[in-house]
């Protein structure tokens, strides 16, 4: 049983998360990974699941996996039966460097390989998700999943450059059908056209998403809503290992607490928007998905009240 | 009689503010100005005086100095015989062009003028000042300033890139002499040769000042004690007319705060810090020195509440 069910009870929301899982080859300054497990249904997984589960994921790996990245899903209560693993082929590899300002990387390589041809394929008992976490994959097999939910509560959806560039109508398309779009400072003024966030986030709820969220890495987010703006600081952290996957982590925070409460109210957004930011936190803490791997219930809330000391002020 | 002094009483703290006082020619996307009055010290008087008067000003003028610009000041309640008045020099010129993403500018020329032999001298009345500011001048000057000064009970700095490339050593001498250094975020990098700004600000404070903002533009700013790190948020601004003054903005009504309140507690220094950002956001909504020339208190106190909104969050 998840720590968390006892103190909040049974939870009737379904979470199903449908992206990229790869095997990472990262450089840091503070030391290299090679093939560790990751992409970002791996993170947005492994983070929502503190929150609810058993988390769905739709994803699709070579015969290469390693069964531990299987048991470590399996560890976090992920339910894989919309795992597809084609044995003859290899798993989706990205390579990265970041620089000594870990705010800079260089993508070394990538490798899509079973990822070329994924075609998301929902099992039937997904069907019925309230939840829907879309990675940062193709928008044409984003929308390719909506079309095989019924109904869903909350659609999330994460995008970057690549496809803001190079399939920006299809992006458009999909857009219309997302409740929640997440992305960071530079894809929002990329796919906004507008340089100043607030008037980038207005732009983009313009083409369908109510709720934005910008990123903005080491000085926190913005949660935008047509009746709010909700500023979220950074965790201040003197030691970040490796920044892989905090934007997945923080998606996934932000849907498992979403999820969890079954409350889209403008100040639950912003609780979920500070869990997000604190799974994000303690997944940069170490390399690739150890940072996710044995969270406990205090930790996660113990953090959460030390967003909360980093932002509160008082009137005299 | 200062609008404030109705609510909190007589105040005993004097504030002395000594840097430059320009004249900016200024293009933004929005319009240009032309020899617009200006310089560190006419911005951080200005905000300081909603919360503490008279200002004492320390700086130079040519004697092509407005009437205007004179007139400006003595409605702001600045006391100014610390201002030399050279009449056959010209007063310093500043000159540059913000891009269309405003977090841009390059300067398109400078003319230091009667600045380049300022040669600060505090009136005997001032040398019993209790809080000093020091505007981004020559730390040569910034020292020179203090050792004119008896026992002040708060002394605020500001610098540049320029001075910490060109003056290090003697900024380093000045920078023992103070008790906050406000520096923005590629200045703090620059300084203390780390690019995570937490750690930045702990190497920074080993140079002497014990509490350092930095400043960090669109993203707000960081508050930094040896106890605490407080994130402020910025306000969300859609149509920043003219960037020029902000960081001044913010010195000084952070500098008004701590001086009117003459409580220097960590609670307190992030009231000052939001205090400090209302008054920037003020700035930057017009033309020059025109956003901070009819403040009230209620838009104040408006704006401050605002800040506690944007970042406001609670448990559930």
């Amino acid at each position: 049983m998840h720590p968390l069910a006892f103190i909040l009870g049974e939870i009737s929301v379904s979470i199903l998360v449908v992206g990229s899982l790869a095997l990472d080859t990262v450089e840091t300054p503070f030391g290299s990974v090679q093939d560790a497990i990751g992409g970002s249904a791996m993170y947005v997984s492994a983070a929502a699941s503190y929150f609810v589960t058993p988390i769905r994921l739709v994803g699709v790996v070579g015969g290469d996996f390693p069964a531990a990245g299987l048991a470590f899903l399996e560890g976090r209560h992920v339910d894989l039966e919309g795992l597809q693993i084609i044995q003859e082929g290899k798993t989706f590899r990205w390579s990265g460097r970041y620089h000594y300002d870990l705010n800079v990387r260089d993508t070394l390589f990538t490798e899509l390989n079973v990822f070329e041809s994924f075609d998301p394929k929902i099992p039937s008992k997904y069907k019925k998700s309230s939840c829907v976490c879309l990675g940062n994959i193709d928008p044409v097999l984003q929308r390719k999943v909506l079309d095989q939910i019924e109904k869903p509560w909350l659609v999330i959806c994460d995008t970057m450059n690549y496809w803001i560039e190079r399939k920006n109508s299809e992006l458009r398309d999909t857009l219309r059908l997302i409740d929640v779009l997440i992305l960071n400072d530079s894809e929002a003024r990329l796919l906004s056209k507008e340089p100043n966030l607030i008037k980038a986030a207005k732009v983009i709820r313009g083409m369908g998403p109510g709720i934005i969220i910008i990123k903005k890495g080491e000085h926190g987010a913005l949660l935008i809503t047509d009746q709010m703006v909700f500023s979220a600081p950074a965790y201040p952290m003197e030691n970040i290992f490796d920044p892989t996957g905090a934007g997945d982590a923080f998606a996934g925070g932000f849907a498992g607490w979403l999820g969890r409460t079954d409350d889209r109210s403008e100040e639950n957004l912003k609780r979920a928007v500070i869990y997000g930011s604190a799974l994000a936190s303690f997944c940069v803490e170490k390399f690739g998905v150890d940072g996710l791997s044995d969270l406990t219930y205090l930790q996660i809330q113990d953090r959460f009240r030390e967003f909360r000391e980093l932002s509160r002020f008082e009137e005299d």
